[in-house]
């Protein structure tokens, strides 16, 4: 913002909603295809980088291409940082390398890492090679800790005094700073060998007056983050805990930099979408923006998996080929009693999915669980087993099968409870992503179950 | 922290994770057991409200009454504001009305907000009978704006100067204020009408000097939240444009509050579970402390419409019944058609649905991603149809079985994909939530699709 910018107040839009304007991405196409740059400049003009972002990701790749080459120098490193991963090899292969350069230099050190670290090798050093030596050593070293930890998360620009400073002190600090960072919201009191001891809130600091000792107006909740802590554990203590900020620490307890909450905020978004993928079978590196050929790809292993746990149920129920030669009504009917207990193990495993994920469910509560869910299992299973029986005996006229169906109904509602939560809780002890596994494993079980109760009840009872 | 505490360095836990201590909850709830006050008081200082919430979730009923009696006027308002909403009713009705009252009355006037909307009257009654008369106010004002609303998630407490302000005016007036608020990152700019103009970080005042205009200050990104949107947009808002702290407008785009980024991600978690658990049929409000008999309940619904559809399936199948009286090995192969029709289309679904909430399927690029998920399907159809052709073959030595089979596969593949992308995109059109009710939908289309194309081919071609 310039000085002699007149401030006016934004107009919130009128449809309440922040998706993008389908007449906007027309004209921009069409200055796209048409090849007006002026116009494409003034047309993005306004828009976030997340959201220009976000218009790359839904058109198709010629004209996302076309756009980038359109767009060429006023391209900037924010769009970079906002587009998902799966793009950015292809947009920077776009770039010219001048307009790559320049865009990176102008990215905070810790965007920069979240944006070479998916890169290939030889993008990685295209992009590292143009940064000043100082920012080099940043992300180099950022790179240096595991993937996935609170090292790759933090900025390692942090704002401390020492524990015994006043307010004026840390005021007059502040404002002869060359540089402050971007973001920062407490001041960090450290002990003298670097230790955070506290955080004091920005807030705070203006309250009071100028003799005020930090240390008398630190915050109550203050959690220091191991640099090599998980980022999903991170997000979890952020969100946990509201922390705004927390100092990353290393081995030895000594601040080196700080994690916000808008990154923790960013991470607990990433770690959901990739729950919500596993559970239904999808690699959770997928996007809407992939080609047909790696969608492909990336559905087969679960449908192979499920190929291979029906053709185990077929077998099951080739084994009473004879009964159902006999009483073609049971070939009819099985599906029910099948497909009933894949949603009922469905239920169970999604809230014990989402249960360990949250950490509520734990050694203290685990039987309590699974005892519940086996019981919801019995009550539901008698219910539909009363309407289900009720309508056998409609539908085909004999009690007996009524009676079948209805008891093989209640088994396998059951055992759905009881592998719904069962397997997971047994994934997540081994090791094993329960998001990623547990469907498969609990479908087969309820399948198995369910044609098996059937079949074999119906060839004990009717033949 | 009183000031002649020694600060001291947290220790980092050791496990880096933040799960409940297995050993502290035993410890706990020996303490509850032997009813031992001050060791249950000992052990429950150093533990933040959210854990003390999520220990009370995770006990069961009896020992969760016992505590809270035992811990009684330690009991505070943090730990209320902490709890999931199922557990407040139950846990209010235990706490004598002074412990009530006492910790009501040190709540911040958001969280008092959070607390009581969803008690019954006579519950919420109590609660706004204790607090102070200007907090009674803030209360009632905060509920008469919609559920769900920016309205109700705000607070009501601002830090906003005129336009022309200077970094000193701006830090003067801080320090003489009697009460700022608990939390806040950004002085908001208004004009005479008192329209938010612009946001300044605090870190900005802090690096500037004492003569710098605040508005040379101001942050590039400014959003302005409407006092009726949706909690769900706000939280889209504040993390796709990364920000920290909102200003709320009246109607009149007059500031009537601030909302801040732990708000948001507080919503956007709560979003995602929600989404979750409606993937899966299981009620949204549903929690791991619900009783065997409200967790029955809410299952029921999603149970009900999987056995229509799978009646509706079998109906289907029953018009095959001379098919498979004569060829047995049909019902013994039918459910792997379905099955693998039923996952692929929930990948396309899960896929869609999420899109659909982050915004990222518009009309732009719909076409493009219903014609992927066929052509998707279209591919690992010919690839599984491959497979179990030859596997049907293997098995029933039945070649023109191996066929039908195949043919069938790949067509339910292709409905699949179409089915997956289309109706959560019908439903979103229509305003209902296609996490909720999409499922249902796919998998009885992949079911029909299924049966229907294998045994009908089946019938034409074998017989």
């Amino acid at each position: 913002m310039t000085e002699t910018d007149q401030l006016t107040p934004p107009i919130p839009s009128d449809d309440e909603d922040y998706s993008l304007d389908a007449k906007n991405v027309s004209a921009i196409l069409f200055a796209v295809e048409t090849g007006n740059r002026d116009q494409l400049v003034d047309l993005l003009e306004d828009m976030h980088a997340a959201d220009i972002a976000d218009l790359l990701e839904q058109v198709n790749a010629y004209d996302r291409r076309r756009l980038i080459q359109l767009y060429d120098r006023e391209f900037d490193g924010e769009i970079l940082s906002e587009l998902e991963e799966s793009l950015r090899e292809d947009v920077i292969s776009v770039l010219r390398p001048e307009t790559l350069a320049e865009a990176v230099r102008d990215m905070e050190s810790d965007d920069v890492v979240d944006l070479v670290e998916d890169l290939d090798d030889a993008q990685q050093e295209a992009i590292l090679e143009v940064l000043e030596d100082a920012d080099r050593v940043a992300v180099e070293q950022a790179l240096s800790y595991p993937e996935f930890s609170a090292g790759r998360l933090m900025q390692r620009e942090t704002v401390w005094a020492p524990e015994h400073w006043t307010v004026g002190d840390a005021i007059d600090y502040m404002r002869n700073s060359e540089e402050l960072p971007e973001q920062f919201y407490h001041v960090i009191l450290v002990d003298p060998r670097m230790r955070p001891v506290a955080n004091v809130t920005l807030g705070k600091i203006m309250g009071s007056p100028r003799e005020a000792p930090l240390k008398n107006l630190s915050e109550e909740m203050f959690q220091v983050i191991p640099v090599a802590q998980d980022e999903g554990e991170v997000a979890y203590a952020f969100n946990q805990y509201h922390l705004i900020s927390a100092p990353v620490v290393d081995e030895d307890e000594r601040l080196i930099g700080v994690i916000t909450i808008d990154d923790a905020m960013a991470v607990l978004d990433e770690e959901h979408e990739e729950d919500i993928l596993r559970l239904a079978g999808v690699g959770d590196e997928s996007s809407l923006s992939d080609s047909v050929m790696e969608t492909t790809k990336q559905r087969i292993p679960w449908l192979a998996v499920n190929l291979v746990t029906s053709i185990l149920a077929s077998l099951v129920i080739a084994q009473f080929e004879e009964t159902l030669a006999q009483f073609v009504a049971l070939a009819i009917l099985m599906p029910i009693v099948a497909s009933m207990g894949g949603n009922a193990g469905t239920q169970s495993l999604t809230v014990a999915v989402r249960a360990l994920a949250t950490k509520d469910l734990t050694s203290s509560n685990l039987w309590r669980v699974v005892s519940r869910e086996a019981l919801v299992g019995l009550f539901n299973g008698i219910v539909f087993a009363i309407v289900m029986g009720i309508v056998g005996v409609i539908w085909f006229g004999t009690p007996m099968l009524g009676v079948v169906i209805a008891v093989a109904m209640v088994i396998n509602l059951v055992v759905a409870g009881l592998a719904g939560t069962g397997i997971p809780v047994l994934l997540e002890k081994i090791g094993v992503d329960p998001a990623l596994a547990s469907g498969a494993f609990v479908t087969t079980v309820t399948d198995v179950v369910g044609f098996f109760a059937f079949l074999a009840l119906a060839g004990a009872v009717l033949l």
